[in-house]
């Protein structure tokens, strides 16, 4: 399982406020906090700083690295300032790119850099003619871009494929499809890795918060085994961590028995 | 998705004692609460009344109908019981029948009622050799089933395979044994139902009430269409209702919606 802790997003305005003061305490807080509840890599994304991102994304991982070694994940729809980042990255890690696609020119111009940083890559299914609108969509739009990865040297291991969640108040099957689309991808290429954001599903609905854990519970119950998502949200990593239990990926539940102690249930 | 109300259960402190009393009010409030919560049938069950289960069977069956039209599911390991609760069935409805098995007795005795009273039938999976250890063995014995029903005249759509639920605690296994013989099942059997209870998962364990709606989410996500819990347990029902919606069984999200309104998710 793969957590990658999202909090560091200047979307966020909170974290927007913290990089326009210079306020590195706030930023590296808000980097120890993810990676004391147990957060795998850090996602790192000042995409909406248009014009400034260079910058600031040079400015957030020389922050976050003064102090954590946790792993990163440079998140970025520019990719000079994806290059800004891996470059600057210590440690002997394999970062993670967020993301490439099957789109022709975000595919051509992130793989180079997901061969000099021998990174793991997060790999969208969205492809030039858009998004995709069935489960079979997403096999037929997964099958290119793991046959075109695995054709340009990154293995299957290193791909996490995202099979693109849209929000279930637009189309009562959105959920479904992302569910079927895992099992027929995870018959065809066993070693791939899947991961996903997962708030589009609730959009537009009431409680969202309870929609997203059962989305988490359900794709993981089909083979998802990557999120991006806030991991200071106790609720939502003991239901990630009981979820592995029942599916006998924790070895005598030694990891839900420790998320009990550590009152993730209560 | 069929959800059977587990309550009128003389294993129940409460219930035992409104039964030893013959206080038919508190029966039939129990009866009414469960039919307004959403149970689409409620389980009959005094087996551990061991020399008075006939005399108290049909009190309660007799106390529940006098207040409800709710369709019954009766359910004792003894056959006469069984037939003493199906022969006072009014309304034109099919029971439900708790239980049959492989066990060769067992299966003997109990088909006959389900012919003759044309009966929905939980069909367990153990046999004469014992519990199953695999889902490989859940597979077995449920082919043995099906066929051997089908043979007899039961249709696929009129049985509810229960693959057996063992307790976590006891091998880390336990959970995702089961989740792989409902697919494995449902692979070979389209049109056989699933039903099974929940508490077994997490016997031993903290947290019960999490592991348990956890597994209801993951087992409905591999096909399980059939419950005997407590429905007057509103959080397990919101579970349920939000994750018929994901799993887009639930048209425009009406139901999930309705649930919201009630205060199912406050």
């Amino acid at each position: 399982m793969l957590i990658i802790g999202e909090l560091i997003n200047t979307s966020r305005k909170v974290i927007r406020d913290a990089v326009e003061a210079r306020n590195a305490a706030y930023i590296q807080q808000v980097a120890k906090e993810q990676e004391e509840v147990g957060a795998d890599y850090l996602d790192i994304n000042c995409g909406n700083l248009v014009g400034q991102e260079l910058e600031i994304m040079k400015w957030l991982v020389e922050a976050v690295q003064e102090v954590t070694d946790i792993p990163l994940c440079i998140d970025s729809p520019d990719e000079a300032a994806l290059k800004v980042g891996l470059s600057l990255l210590k440690g002997s890690y394999q970062p993670v790119i967020n993301s490439l696609s099957a789109e022709e020119k975000r595919y051509t111009a992130v793989l180079p850099l997901v061969k000099e940083f021998r990174a793991k890559i997060v790999a969208l299914c969205i492809e030039d003619a858009g998004m995709p609108k069935s489960a079979a969509d997403r096999l037929r739009i997964a099958s290119f871009l793991v046959e075109s990865l695995e054709k340009d040297g990154i293995t299957q291991d290193d791909i996490y494929l995202d099979p693109l969640v849209k929000p279930l108040s637009a189309n009562d099957k959105h959920g479904v499809e992302v569910l079927e689309a895992i099992g027929m991808i995870r018959a065809k290429y066993p070693a791939v890795h899947f991961i996903c954001g997962l708030s589009n599903i609730s959009y537009g609905l009431p409680n969202r918060a309870i929609l997203n854990r059962l989305f988490v519970i359900q794709t993981m119950t089909m083979g998802m085994d990557g999120y991006i998502l806030n991991p200071v949200d106790k609720a939502m990593m003991g239901m990630i961590y009981a979820s592995q239990a029942l599916l006998g990926k924790d070895k005598f539940c030694n990891k839900y028995l420790k998320s009990h102690r550590k009152g993730l249930y209560d």
